[in-house]
C-alpha cells in the first residue's frame, strides 16, 4: 500500500468519478472560529466517496477475474460504489446489506442493477456471509475498507484536497475525516503524506463507536461493543482493519469523538451554508470542525463531508431542529 | 454586451467564486429518459449564481466610484451576491429586499455586512426606491440583471458549461435556464454562442410568471400581471430587461413553463439523486428537464440549478412530499 497505487487509481478514476469541490462559507467560518474548507464528497457519484473505492477496486481486477462478478458487504454506500462500478464494467454484483440500512441506500443499490442480500446487523456476521457466497459463486469479494485498491481509490480524495488547498494557499491544516473502518482516513493520510506533508489527518467518530480513537491510544486494534445504535449508520464499523490501522497509527493525529446531536447540527449547517445534503455519518468531520475547535490546531481546518445518502424523512426531521 | 466582456469577467472572478461541478446521476437520467447534466450553481458562493454577477459588477467599477459604496434591490440572491462582493472589496452595500423574502436570504444578506431595507413587493416599486437612495447617498446601483457587467458575470456559468460538457463529449444540447429578468439566461446564451454553438438555451419559468416565454412569442417585452404568488420567489421578475431581452430573442429557443409542484418534485429529485439543496426558483430548469421532456430536443439535456437558498421549514415541507 503506497502513494504510487493512489496515483495509479487516480488515473483509472479520471472521467469516471467527480472531482468534488472544496467548498467554504463565511457562516461556517463564524461558527468554527477559523476558516473551514469542506471537501464535498456527498457530490461524488453514488453520493459518497465510496464511488471512488468501488471503481478503483473493480477497474484493477484482471479481466478474467472481473468478468466472473463481484460481491460486497456494506451498510449502503460501499454497496452503491461497487454496484455502479460493476454495472459500468458490465459485470454482475451481489451486495450484502444490513436489513436496517436506510431505504435510500437499499433502493439506490438495486437501481444500479445489483442483487441485494439482506442480513441482521445485530445477530449475523456479514463477513462470514460474504465469504460463503463468494466461494459458492466464484465472485471476487470487494471489501469495504481493508483492501489496498479500495484504500487507493479513497486516497484520491486526498490528492484532490492537497491540490485544491494549495490553490487557496493552504499548506497546513488538520484534516477531519469521518472514520468507519479507516479506508478513507488511511487513503487520505497516505496521499497527504506525499502531497501535503504539512497537513495532519484526524479520524472522527460517533460517541460509543470510537474504535479508531481508542486503537490509536492503546496501540492495538480495539473493537466497538456493538455496531448499531447511532444515527451515523455509514460508519458503525466494528474496528479498524489490519491494513488501515498501521497507516492510521503511523500518520494520524488523535481521534475526535462527536455526539449524534452534533452530527445533526452539522447536517443543518451544511444545508444552510453550503446547500449540501449530508447524511449523519458523512457529517461527523464537519461536526468536529464546528463544535470541537479546541481539539483542532491551526487557522484553517479541512473537513471531509464523506456522503449524503439519507432518507428524506430523517433529513426533514433533522431540519426541524434548525433554529 | 459581448463575449469579450464575459471572458474578462471570468478572469476577475477566478479564485473568487466556485467553478461549480456539472453533476449527473442514473436516477435523474431514468426520470428524464435522456442524459441529464446539472450545473450546480447552488454550490456557488452565496448559494446561487448571483455570486458571480455581484463580483463581476463591483470588481469592474472604477476605484473612486466603488469606494462610495453600492446599492441593490433583490429578492435575496442578488442581495447576497452584491453584499459578499462589497464586503470583500471593503465597501458598504445597501440592499432593498421584499418584506416577504425567505428569512434565510434576509439573514444571509445581513450576515455579509449589508444594510437591508425592506419593501412591500405588492404595493411598492423597488426600482424607484433604489434610484432614490442611490441619488441621496451617492451609491452605485448594481441592477439585478439589466447591467452588462452583471450579465457578463452570470455568463461565466456558460463558459464553464461549454468546457465541462466538451470534456464529457457533449457538444449539442438544450440548456434549460431558470429565468427571472434574464441575466443568467442571456449571459449563458452569449457564452454558448461563442464556445458551444451546438447548444441552445431555453428559458424556464413558473406558471403564471411566463413573461420571457410570452415575450419571445410576441417579439416585444411582455409583463407579468403580478410579481408574487409562486413558490419560486427568486425568479418572480416583472419582465425581461431592455438589455437581456434582445439577447434572449436572438439566441434562445422557446420558453418552457413548469408548475410549482414540478419545481418541488425537482427539489426532491436533486435531494435524492445529487445530495444538492435547491430552492424552488433554482429548480425550475431541472423540473423542465425531468417533466417536460417532450419539449426538449436531443439525447442530453443540461439543466442549470441556479440556487439553493431555501428556509429549512419550507424544505422539510417539500421533502414530506417525497414518495
Amino acid at each position: 500500500m503506497n502513494i504510487d497505487m493512489i496515483r495509479a487509481a487516480a488515473l483509472r478514476l479520471e472521467g469516471n468519478v467527480v472531482r468534488t469541490p472544496l467548498l467554504s462559507s463565511p457562516g461556517l467560518d463564524a461558527i468554527a472560529g477559523r476558516r473551514v474548507l469542506v471537501k464535498a464528497e456527498a457530490l461524488q457519484v453514488t453520493g459518497s466517496f465510496k464511488g471512488r473505492g468501488g471503481w478503483s477496486a473493480i477497474s484493477a481486477l484482471p479481466d478474467d477475474v472481473r468478468k466472473r462478478g463481484v460481491i460486497a458487504y456494506s451498510s449502503g454506500n460501499h454497496a452503491q460504489g461497487v454496484a455502479r462500478a460493476a454495472q459500468a464494467h458490465g459485470i454482475s454484483a451481489v451486495i450484502i446489506m444490513p436489513s436496517d440500512a436506510p431505504r435510500a441506500k437499499i433502493e439506490g443499490t438495486k437501481a444500479l442493477g445489483a442483487e441485494v442480500v439482506l442480513y441482521d446487523r445485530a445477530t449475523e456476521d456479514r463477513e462470514a456471509i460474504g465469504d460463503k457466497l463468494a466461494t459458492e459463486r466464484g465472485l471476487t469479494l470487494i471489501k469495504p475498507y481493508d483492501d489496498p485498491q479500495v484504500i487507493a481509490g479513497q486516497g484520491t480524495t486526498g490528492l484532490e484536497i492537497a491540490a485544491q488547498a494549495a490553490a487557496l494557499g493552504v499548506a497546513q491544516a488538520d484534516v477531519l475525516v469521518c472514520c468507519g473502518g479507516g479506508g478513507l482516513t488511511s487513503g487520505i493520510a497516505l496521499a497527504l503524506e506525499a502531497d501535503a506533508p504539512g497537513m495532519r489527518v484526524r479520524p472522527v467518530e460517533p460517541q460509543g463507536f470510537d474504535d479508531a480513537t481508542r486503537s490509536l491510544i492503546s496501540g492495538r486494534i480495539e473493537k466497538n461493543a456493538t455496531t448499531s445504535g447511532s444515527i451515523c449508520d455509514a460508519i458503525l464499523t466494528q474496528c479498524p482493519g489490519n491494513i488501515t490501522f498501521p497507516i492510521l497509527q503511523r500518520l494520524c493525529g488523535p481521534g475526535i469523538i462527536v455526539t449524534d446531536d452534533e452530527a445533526k447540527q452539522a447536517m443543518i449547517a451544511a444545508f444552510r451554508h453550503l446547500n449540501l445534503v449530508l447524511e449523519p455519518g458523512g457529517a461527523v468531520g464537519l461536526a468536529a470542525a464546528l463544535f470541537h475547535g479546541s481539539e483542532v490546531e491551526g487557522d484553517t481546518v479541512i473537513a471531509v463531508a464523506s456522503g449524503g445518502n439519507v432518507d428524506a424523512a430523517l433529513y426533514a426531521t433533522v431540519l426541524a431542529g434548525a433554529g
